[in-house]
């Protein structure tokens, strides 16, 4: 490839992330082609413009500088076998998965002699497909490489470069630490709101309709993630199997002994936890990890109440 | 009193909601008296223009139409009790506290003979404070009332529209189921929230730098509803202790089967839960409780990343 040609990168799974991935990557002047197993998808994408999108995998992937596997975590190695024919020697493969270990493992087996660098882009809406993508997704917020400790350095460079490209800034650890962080940070919240808003749907003297209408006392702060990809995230639970337990576990533990308090009526051990977690949102707001409107900025855009 | 003059609101704690609903009654052409017992919070009043705020309690709720108790649910009792002495012959009480059982009995109690209608505005913001109000925090959101069954008809008629001419719609129901719906939609989202906050704050390995820095993958959400007023949340779990425990015993139950799918690989069972989950949160936005933008509509404000 000429220095002045444009690289190609070569998007596989163009649902929320894969999509708002081709729209990032245009914008920074890469050439991007996609694909996606689901023919449906790819009509879609065609239509919404996203890239070049060939009617086979191989053509997609043919030539590419950077190949992105968007795929569900528990796809990934058969998306890697499905390529695997069609790279280049100089071409690297990374993934946006969110759990690390299970899937650099999956890549590096199916991809033997292939420059691979795993990459989680911290980032994402409750919605699905490729519509539901936005080039902006990734502006100010972190996307996390865990390269083997042998990768080629002129791998991890290109592929640094490309999140930057899209506005993320680029951290490097482990795949057993991104796992552990993640699963606090992400798996954990996942897993406790899906439960609750189950827990809530099946009440049977307060109805679904009354949680539904006051769900503005707290509830439908949970209910947003709980609405995110079912399949995106059964894989996740499956795959980062240890680390959520694990995790699940010390919450638990900690649930027990705040409903002890409530059941002993310990009113200062309450207050003291209420405290302390000010600070921990306080932090979030000032490093521009969130929002620092009350409650959300809700009620502040054209579709709001 | 004239049919003709402003009739008289007198707002007892002039934090987030008392100061809230001083600006839309001030809106909606009430006259406003207010009082806190903290004197900086009633200079800070002032300075806000929410009404006219006396030096005494007694000089705030005389000869009010309705009064409103905006305290802690856990200080009810004693406000009640401070403003008992000064009340009209024709003075309604309200107050908007979030557990109603035993609020009703709190204001009975101190309050012999008092026309008392109390009643929960379903609507509210992580922050705290005079400063944190402003007038269409009810606009949209429900007012749920819960008058004795023998309460007086011209007194609930005065308190319905009152909410209503704050933009609020109203629901009557009884203390007691209003307590074990909002357990569900409020007080358990509230007490999980803490608690993952916490126990995300407490491990040794992942630090809370990282926590606070990979927080956009979900453990964001529940910061906010952890930043909330830790006075008011410790009595609400103290006061709505029966129900909050029961809806927390469902929790753990669910929580528990999730664990032992993700323990043994059951694939299924979470896609199942995944799936229903999704269709709650469509009910929510179709209903106006919720923004429908992706992602609460992060990042369309000034203050936003």
């Amino acid at each position: 490839m000429s220095e002045a040609a444009a690289r190609q990168v070569a998007i596989v799974g163009l649902g929320l992330i894969g999509s708002s991935i081709a729209r990032g990557a245009a914008a920074a002047g890469w050439r991007v082609t996609g694909w996606d197993a689901d023919g449906a998808v790819r009509d879609e994408a065609r239509t919404l413009g996203l890239g070049e999108v060939p009617a086979s995998v191989g053509s997609a992937v043919e030539g590419a500088d950077l190949v992105i596997l968007c795929v569900p975590v528990g796809a990934m190695g058969a998306a890697a076998a499905a390529i695997a024919p069609y790279l280049s020697m100089h071409t690297v493969v990374s993934d946006v998965g969110s759990c690390k270990a299970s899937v650099a493992a999956a890549l590096a087996e199916a991809l033997p002699g292939t420059e691979i660098v795993p990459a989680h882009p911290v980032a994402g809406t409750e919605r699905s497909g490729p519509a539901a993508g936005f080039a902006s997704l990734f502006q100010g917020r972190w996307c996390i490489l865990t390269p083997a400790a042998d990768a080629d350095k002129a791998a991890v460079a290109l592929v640094t470069a490309f999140w930057r490209a899209l506005g993320a800034t680029v951290e490097v650890m482990t795949p057993e630490h991104h796992d552990r962080v993640l699963a606090v940070t992400s798996h954990l919240p996942h897993l406790i709101a899906y439960t609750i808003v189950g827990t809530a749907s099946d009440l049977e003297e307060v109805t679904q309709g009354e949680v539904i209408k006051y769900s503005a006392g707290g509830f439908r702060d949970f209910t947003r993630i709980a609405a995110s990809d079912p399949t995106m995230w059964r894989d996740v639970f499956l795959t980062n199997r240890a680390a959520v337990l694990e995790m699940l576990g010390r919450f638990s533990e900690d649930l027990a002994m705040m409903q002890r308090a409530i059941r002993w009526g310990d009113g200062d051990a309450l207050f003291d936890l209420f405290t302390r977690t000010r600070a921990v949102r306080r932090s979030i707001v000032e490093q521009g990890q969130d929002d620092a409107r009350p409650d959300f900025g809700r009620g502040q855009g054209d579709a709001a109440v």
